[in-house]
């Protein structure tokens, strides 16, 4: 056992943590992090978005937030490929959910959930969130790109970058359209990985705008070191998110979603692109579009919450490195 | 065998009837009436809605319709209690699904739906619908009763009659107060049945307004025979509602449907009393909160079904009656 | 603890009775009894049909004698209200599934089904099935009318009386016609219990064959007391039949079943008009139309396992007096 | 609205009370109480005991309390019929879950179990419990029942007063058994409700000791009121437990269950039951045998819920007037 | 966005084409296509075959095309890596159920289902089914070969080309033994993809009359470009079928089945050997074997949708440049 | 077909063998071997250890063994690749549950599993065992390594060998461990296949007691070849046992498990992992961690019974093979 994890251990046992007890016991907080809504104690928020008003075909992500944190306890404490601790490297904390007065009103929905999230921002937390739709992903970048349009990993079926709908300026089809117009995301510093289904037509906006689309079919012709590669090219060093939607894997692997699209990205192959990401400036990320009511095996949820540690790990190594450089010497 | 379906029969099958046709085949329309969208050539209309925007808790009923009709190939084309043949009795076709173009934002939806009813009623075409989510029934009511308030025999675990929340004017816990507001429901001719849960705070209106309230405890108390009287008793003779929330029903019976309530009405229960109506003047029904996410056996679509068949027969019968009354001698 | 039940345990213990070990335990057998092929060894044979080719909706009871027995092993071995031990008054077995050649044909699997019944009853053995669709219970009775017509009581939701359709002879909505017709089932001594739905035109048969009809409106007005004095004034003295057919309970007990029709009889009336059988000269028995692949929660196999061993229980009753009245003094 | 409800609910705003939010959101404690480990800050202490190292046939319960805190997002905070809030009548708090360190070893564990509810008991706590499997009863009772023995209104299948088995002491077939010999429940003061299956022969004790034990049979044949009375006249004035076993109703109601048994008692009947209690010296109460693996739709923990939040309206009116008794004048 | 898009969308647009419409909306056809019975307005019929008499384990295909109908409203209208649009290139229209009267007797049905298929044929139009179990592929290439010998393109588990079994001409694991027997089928001309399972020794006719049999061990030691290079070697330029049993996946990605067969083939990999296909001879397609009742996530039926939606791309094209060459200049 | 086959199958059809039956039929024993106890008449038992007291987070893989003994029925007799007819090459019989008295407490349980095992190893039976939990695997080795430690290709995301628990000596994550320390199992011929999660911390005794272990992502990374020759490096020539830990796939594939850990072998991987074992002298396996009540689709109990039919495969030829070298010539 390394020098890090028996220390770790030995803090964890002294303070009798949660992570310690058998995986179906207490009130589940992500992770079985310590549940706290004072800002001001952690570095690293992990927060729920309980919502799918913005949904275009299945409800049901508005259910993901709980379970998700539900599956969380089955996670372990440290990532045995990159060897990362996060709950060592930063304050890791469940700031509980988001909940919007504007259940039923979709345009008035967003614009709560950006408030929220400016808050967090502002308080130096960086945010890995829980869907919630994809939706949800504009108003966090509105808080994180306000100072300087981030760049963005981004797993998917789907671009989202579809323009408004009668009806309606945001849904789960667009918030990308939107916040590369609202200068927040920085298009040329995007890559879209595993896109693919039948309604192409609606995404013209990501290869007008310079987003890098890597198609499944050309994620599997380059090979997942190749297209590692390409995302550290793409986002190259400046602040980066990373938002994974879990359409972007197979329904195999995720069958509880709104959209599903057959012939996606497995788990492993998750797992392997967002352990690529450490090193990069990364400022947040979010697991989205996660819907309890059609996944009667609970797989997805786990996935969720899986897909959430690893991006924690990643995410967690680029919070100690940002603190440790702008901390006074 | 009776002459009356010895005669429906003999023309069902020479015209191929689809539902002489095994169950399971066959693209569903609700109990697979010819579909149409040409509304003088029906008397009653079934007709979908496929919506959760109104919905508080859990989503899903924007799937209701196509379960629904999936469901009603089970049924048959007589009532062995009351012999009434709806088909016989008045032409019926499914109408198909109101669409909204305001897929996000409940307040431009409610509009648009009673655009669509408001068509229907002008066309003098009885309105049988399938949720949705109760929010629906408003707009509904909205066009029946625009010349004279209508009475309503209301089915459900919860009244319905809340408040406008912040955010929303409209949602699935409050059409009745706004019917009743807007002077399309008689209030004084209104009965709720099968009232329970622990949420009876948002219901004031419903006493303040006059309307007729029975708790389960109430039906249990009183019986059956006495609850199908004290419908008559409220509604009379003028022009009536039937508003079907499977909530009302026990969750062993429908447990898909977004606020389920233990303690209800059992199915036999329920057919007794949509029974009971024959003779009144019916002028339309909903069946309304199946939500298919939430019901892996397929029970609670089925039970909308046939629910949603017994008030066709019902109002078949008035449809009939009311028909045969302004027509020329 | 009674003086019966002290000595049957102490027999169990001293064998090692299987129902003594977790009920989760052990390769399955209707009830944990012994299995055997050989006839001369049981005075009852559990007997499964797997067999679905006579559905004219939802397929899957070819399944149904697997998850009976699996569910049978919750069974204990004493009826707490008739005080009846079967496996004390009569030796009782698995025979194990009547497995027909014709699985695509059911008008030449019906005859192969009808040989095996054949046998079973030339050995003197009282056959209780675990179905299968409700075609199957013509070859049984087939074979236990030889000699002299069967009376039966029939819960069911459907009288299955109906006349051939057009393409084969038998199907499960038929097998009473048949039997009637066959000579082997006395109609005038036939009573069918829970009959519903919207398909009465099918079943002229009953009532012009003399059956005696129940409908659920009619258990429910008369009250269970007056339903099963009504059965023994039908059925009299001569050997009868026991006929459940799952549906005829409602889809919240039995959701796994192939035409579900609601407004159903609960399982404590189900229990109830069973346990009344005691005293009647029943020759055998069945439960049909339990449907595992729509049966999420395996609840429809409880209710046909525990039905089953109703059954079993007057059965065994009846079997016991009628080879004691035959035992040479 | 009453005044009650209105001061409660101004109160409530003000707090911004977790309850009034949407129901699918934050992290579920039981009924959305306030967590809190510290014993002194209630009157009342929701706990969980994920726990089924005591079943004899499916586990699962040890998932019970994370599904029924849960579900129990879906209760509101009055009960109609009483009128009591029982959390303006005491301080109610979720306690957390009992974790055992005896994972392995029921012997073990059930000792720890029992240290913890002294420890709740000595501090002037009233426990309400969701379990967990039946065994945890025993622990519950020693702590309760040490100054004086408990009477007990018991609702269930089973009698659970079996003997030790071969190799374990406890088991959650036998609390009751242990509890009475332990001096802790008073068996002349405790009803049994519901009892069926065919065990019979393990419960001896409960006749010879002294207790009430009805059938279903019984309490159908009595009916609810006579039941309700007859539970008053056993348990009369002394202290008195109430622990609801899931599967004292009907499977069709409670299918997640370790060992269901069919034609138990319906909801609206349990309802009933406890609500009739109001009055008795209650001292606490559990809900036990939920186990979510066999309950595909949930609905099992809805209902687990929704009877923990009856028993907790009225233990919630015991407590209080015991405190306003005890009180300094 | 390319121009044929534009024009298409466009059109759609003016017509209001359901596939504009929310994806839960309407009763489903086949990709939403216009449904209609008149054969002479389609290019393309997409045909539904609810039939499960020939299957040897499971039943349930019975239900496949209802499901799939449901499911395929997910699909969009253009294959983003071809970039075809089979809507565009050909006429395509739901043509319904076929429905056969002999429900109970698989040697009539069979005969039944050919002359469906003829009167397809006959009258010009490509037919793309949803089984259905495989033994309606029998009558299907029936009509397709009867002027001359079709080769096949077949992924599955199985070869289904076992001899007849006792009591049965068809079933559903010989359909291509009888059509290579009746000449309808030419072996040398047939590819067999994703073969695995136990069950090999029926399947030597494959050998013995030349048919390719690629193992799944072979297929990935080959790898799927030497693969899609061997399947345009076997058939060439002749007529070619393509059928398509969902069990050649691996049951992860397609549960809903008969007979699963663990280690087979992932959806990706389908898709890519359909798209392969592009350029040949396509006279018709099917996919088989979808079961709803064993496939609770609706995955596979998701799955059946979209590798049909494939199919229907390649063979659009096929159709669309027969149409072309045999037109009039 | 070979000759082999032929002469299996004359043979098979001579003595009318279950597997010639169709699938569903019959009370299933493992493959539709026949079942027995005599210990005398085979030389490989096939064994169920319905068994989860050592698990330490979901339970259910008591149930395990029913659930495979039922989708074993699915199995074939001959396997395709390696053309091993395992019942042509040994005697195999279906031995039946090892039942434990000691249901409640898991450190007197083990060494009533090892009694049994003993015995069996005793009368020179080879044992494959469908499980249980993981930690049935210690008594078995117990048994199997008394003479001579034996090797162990082990796939698994989970190492289990973490040292004993507070509060218990056994459990499922504990049993290479204590093998290895009781000199049972020899660490530097053990080989650890598929490892992952982000519990590595327990795992210190895989390195320092010398056993080989590969992450998945060395899997990957070697590729499955490389992998299939280390596994031959790392156990050589000695007596190998084979333990299958179903999480070691991806819970895509196997849902159905108690610590499901995503980013797994997929089961097409696992067979030729298994299938590379023919040659090793193996004596003995197992496949345990299937747990059915978390199993919707039935789809894991399947891939435990087909992993389990691979491993009778392989162990089958390795048996032949000591048993023809052992024989008097």
């Amino acid at each position: 056992m390394d020098a890090n994890v028996e220390r770790f251990l030995a803090k964890a046992r002294a303070e009798d943590a949660p992570f310690l007890k058998p995986r179906f016991t207490g009130v589940p907080t992500f992770m079985r992090a310590p549940g706290t809504t004072d800002l001001t104690t952690v570095d690293i928020g992990l927060i729920g978005v309980p919502f799918d008003l913005g949904v275009t075909n299945r409800p049901g992500t508005r259910h993901g937030p709980r379970e998700i944190r539900n599956m969380s306890s089955l996670m372990g404490f440290r990532n045995h490929q990159s060897k990362i601790i996060p709950f060592d490297l930063c304050r890791v904390g469940d700031l509980g959910d988001v909940v919007v007065d504007s259940q039923f009103m979709l345009d008035d929905a967003i614009p709560e959930i950006e408030a929220y999230y400016h808050r967090v921002v502002d308080n130096g937390v960086t945010p890995i969130t829980a869907g919630g739709d994809h939706s949800i992903t504009l108003p966090i970048l509105k808080a994180l790109g306000k100072k300087q349009p981030v760049g963005m990993v981004h797993i998917d079926a789907h671009c989202d970058t579809g323009p408004p709908r009668a009806g309606a300026k945001f849904h789960h089809g667009s918030p990308f359209f939107h916040a590369a117009e609202a200068g927040v995301l920085d298009p040329k510093r995007t890559i879209q990985i595993g896109i693919r289904g039948f309604a192409e037509h609606n995404w013209d906006y990501s290869y007008t705008s310079g987003m890098r689309v890597l198609h499944i079919e050309d994620v599997y012709a380059k090979g997942l070191p190749a297209v590692c590669r390409e995302i550290r090219d793409v986002v190259g060093d400046g602040p980066t998110y990373v938002s994974f939607d879990v359409d972007g894997l197979d329904p195999a692997y995720a069958p509880g979603t709104g959209t599903p699209e057959i012939g996606g990205l497995n788990t492993f192959e998750a797992q392997q692109i967002i352990r690529s990401l450490q090193g990069l400036d990364l400022v947040g990320g979010d697991v989205v579009e996660v819907s309890p009511p059609f996944d009667p095996s609970g797989n997805t949820a786990l996935v969720g919450a899986t897909l959430m540690f690893e991006i924690l790990c990643v995410v967690a190594d680029a919070t100690h490195r940002r603190r440790r450089s702008t901390s006074p010497s």
